[in-house]
């Protein structure tokens, strides 16, 4: 309801924009006994960090996190946990196109039109620097699940697809890609987007394993549900499927369905097309959810765009920006995972014990 | 929160199963004054209601709708609407087989695993007769939104696209379908599939116009994110995407952008990319989403599975099916979308004026 | 937040009006497997239900449950709970008078002011008769909690208060009165104002004991809190306290605090001031909730008041009135009391396992 | 839902503990565009500060808040307020004594059989300190609520009541009482109960006028319900009645009946037991709610209770407390009356347009 706030009885709330003082998050129905301490939280965010490479925005951002609420003697203690992370490289600029005009793909004119005025520095409260806070609760989040491993990777970029899945290849590339070939394509790819003042989408996979069968609902609270709002959310994402997915629609049932064998402890699954969710319900399969982020919309390309008073000009987006958004999506996606199984693990320890 | 519920301030909850005595839904926040009697629901069922075509499943069922509450004199008085329909051809067969197996692709296992037991007559909650209920509720959501026209369609069946939009083809045909002659192939394929025991998915896109610029918010009540989660939420679908979804990131930047150029009384916007939602917000552009619902689990095939006590059986689902489940979808997806625009419709109004 | 609803986890919402065909209760996130048929609900409205005195309304109602849904061979199935009470005596009268003056204490004022149109057949939303809905919706909550004992008992009618507590005494007069010489006393009082077309207003204590420590949360979760809301949901609610509630605002404090002594399992509490709700968060002792009823506001005494167009007149209500509504409210108080207790007992294992 | 949230479409959460390094609220839902700066919510905390009077904490606390998000050039941008405020003066002391044993009356015990730890510093998360970030989130609700003027002042104290009402006099004593001839007795009382290392209860009253007919809305939603859980979840609170409430149950109906007289605009009530509301909306009277807070648990007096390993022992709280906590509750009671109200403004807008 709330609308800056995502979840049910694990719970988090985000506050602050691109050019103010700080950033942050409140945590609220955290299981009490947890260790935490800002070393829990500083490595998801340091993999989040702008200005690690040439791939991704020059802003330079500690992203420090402080705990400032909620954890006792190294625990959390069941009260909200307030995590704050201070803005330190607002760069001092001349925004007065920007205030003036509306840039194409972004916020300005949806914001305008809705509330009637904007904090048009650095795109204020749309600005993509928000997922730092969630990041920063994810991390708070994942202790609550500890049985379960997530992995978020970028499967595709301009459209160009990654063939090979070895997790190791992750972190050897500043794209989170799991296929190294594709890695040295997106080089050139990412690189020549960016000298051409243009711009990239991507498509990130997010893999959840070790998630017990049972966690989730029917129809209104089916964990897809939860997940594609979740995605959604993050700023940029247009696009969110589960397992299998669009392609789904295009196998005929016998080739869709699940089938299933005996297992030890639990069925063995024959495929995974339902991406671990039937009915809504997690089925102990890896949960697997696939997200679109739109290229980023600031771009120097000059577009076609109106003032504020209505007259036509042309706008480009000077400043330093992800030439692909995307790429530094994949610990956003990975942090809206955690902070979703959390959230429903404690859930259905409610209904069902 | 609720698992069974949508919605902030208008709000709907529903309760039901397939073979129970009835369904309904109770529709809560709904404005006072407008008015609202049985004949401005039934249509909308008609349209969802089974039995109508040998392309969906032989289950005769009037679905009539009852209004117990919430009315007076013909109008609407502010207070919880009970819309009620009662079930009446739930076939008396055998379920012994259904009772003792899981069928792959259905819920059948999680619901197990999770609640550690399951209503297995023709699905229980898990049956697609719940969407009688939405569009039910949806009926009354498309009062508080009379400026707003929304119509779905079917845009691919199998993989198989339809290439033409003529509005006036949609009723024409038992496929929900805007091109004739996709209509026309789409005759055979799923017939053929219903020969064959076998059943297919389908890609449903559903355009809103006439919506304000301004509604929805950003990040966790992005309207993405509303409609995502609304969507998703319908039995069977497993994939969501706004506006050009992920088509966009296979776009560059510049073409991907929505440009703007000075209209009469809002931009004039060249393209439609974004579908509609900037930020999170609504530009006054027609809302586009496209739904993907996986093939009809229930298939006459026989398939590998396991049994409750785990050991492995093959199973074939009998009894009356729809041999492609995203047909019928079409109201359905009609009805989400008009349950969140008039709830963002409200929630803008509490905030904005 | 939605208007018709209580609860977080295990939910409800009710709908219906005093002349419509019927009145219900949908129950939401009941945990699964738990034995239940009408039979477990019906005393429960027998209880409540009108016509069963002369203390109460004359007006004939079975209020015979019926359950739509969330059951399958007798157990609960974790989907939602529907359940439906006829309306049959909703007696064809006149409304005339009804129609076009406001009767002081009624909600006919507020709800013209709020949504420009009311049902005013017998009260419409605002009747008591939504009650029985609350009453049917507790049964099920009793389910959750088989270790709590609640216990509603009228302590105050009329300013006239009851002195002893004999448990064995409530269900042998109809006050619900745990002092044998207090009902005698009432009799006389209640008769004589319903004699001379007045009413009074009432005081109940409810009791729950077996609660463990744990339950509720700090601030805006509080137990007492999340009592007061109940309560004071009621229709003729006008006053909460927790424990020694106002009376506890006049002793110091150290006659306030709850000494504590060793116990065997848990501290032997010397006092219990607190009722039961310490910081928000149950001790273990008996949960202790005192609500006052103002008198009824429908009367056959004429008051002064004014008609819809603004004309001075006097109001007499005739009909079948209940002259003490507080008296039929211990059931209704019990049943939120269980609601409340269901819901945290709930979110007490969602936190804290 | 959320444990640390209150509120529907205008909410906020709060998060902080005594003796952590700072407390804040983060405001959501904010209408855009209301002029906004820490002058304007300064003012509330300085009234609401300790340490001013011999009568309250010698804790020395600044106060000052500060805005980190959601204003923009001065005026709200509607996205989420952050409000923070340092703690400065937390003592460095011993808590060995408080580590180890329950004090009564305080969350202690009830925290530890919760979470299975507690911060003990202070009492943590259950200190009246957190009482600031409501007084905070309050200054930003009544820029909502314009229109409306709230008071609350202290009707009594340890049973002394005051009998006279003169607004002008509440702020010439530290006790917040209307009558002078009570706060010079209340003095003595205080002072009394101070070095006797007692203390003592008190009940404020909170009116608000300016409020339109139509706010709140019937039963689970009453006006009277949301002010019930908002008073409610002030720390140390254990009672609330609205109107004339619990002496309301003492009235015959045709007394307790706010009987109509034709009006200007509105109608002329007689009377105003009701508090304002009526069928949980209001009529346009003063919204009148009364709230008992028990005496100060901390209490230099020694009193009997038990280690956390069960030991007998007695306890008695050095350090700095009110001696009558309820007084500093007055602006906490006022800022709780603007968070409900500027909700149930907004909530109604929503849905009545």
């Amino acid at each position: 309801m709330s609308f800056n706030s995502f979840g049910h009885v694990f719970r988090f709330s985000t506050w602050g924009e691109s050019h103010g003082p700080a950033l942050g998050a409140v945590v609220d129905g955290c299981p009490p006994g947890l260790a935490l301490s800002e070393s829990e939280i500083q490595p998801f965010l340091d993999t989040r960090r702008p200005g690690q490479s040439k791939f991704t925005t020059q802003r330079q951002e500690p992203d420090a996190v402080r705990i400032l609420s909620g954890v006792f003697e190294g625990r959390t203690t069941g009260t909200p946990i307030s995590l704050m992370i201070d803005n330190v490289d607002q760069r001092s600029k001349d925004y007065s196109e920007v205030s003036k005009a509306y840039r194409p793909g972004h916020a300005d004119y949806a914001y305008d039109a809705k509330y009637g005025l904007r904090d048009y520095r650095g795109g204020g409260r749309s600005s993509a620097r928000e997922t730092a806070a969630r990041v920063a609760a994810g991390a708070v989040a994942r202790l609550v699940i500890p049985e379960v491993t997530i992995t978020a990777h970028v499967v595709e970029i301009g459209g160009d697809r990654a063939e090979r899945f070895d997790a190791d290849e992750i972190g050897n590339n500043p794209f989170f890609c799991a296929d190294a070939a594709a890695a040295a394509r997106w080089e050139t790819l990412v690189d020549d987007a960016r000298k051409a003042g243009s711009s990239l989408g991507a498509v990130i996979e997010c893999v959840a394993t070790g998630i017990s069968a049972g966690w989730g609902a029917p129809l209104y609270a089916k964990l897809d549900s939860e997940l594609a709002a979740a995605m959604m959310s993050i700023n940029a994402v247009k696009a969110v499927e589960i397992g299998a997915g669009f392609e789904a629609t295009r196998l005929c049932g016998e080739d869709n369905a699940d089938r299933m064998r005996p297992g030890d402890d639990a069925p063995d699954f024959l495929s995974n097309n339902a991406g671990g969710i039937a009915g809504g319900i997690s089925t102990g399969q890896p949960v697997v959810v696939r997200v679109g982020f739109k290229p980023t919309s600031s771009i120097l390309t000059p577009v076609e765009t109106i003032t504020t008073d209505g007259e036509a000009v042309e706008i480009s987006t000077k400043g330093r920006h992800d030439p692909c958004v995307g790429i530094r999506g994949a610990p956003v996606v990975e942090a809206m995972m955690a902070l979703v199984l959390a959230d429903q693990k404690l859930l259905h320890r409610a209904q069902c014990g």
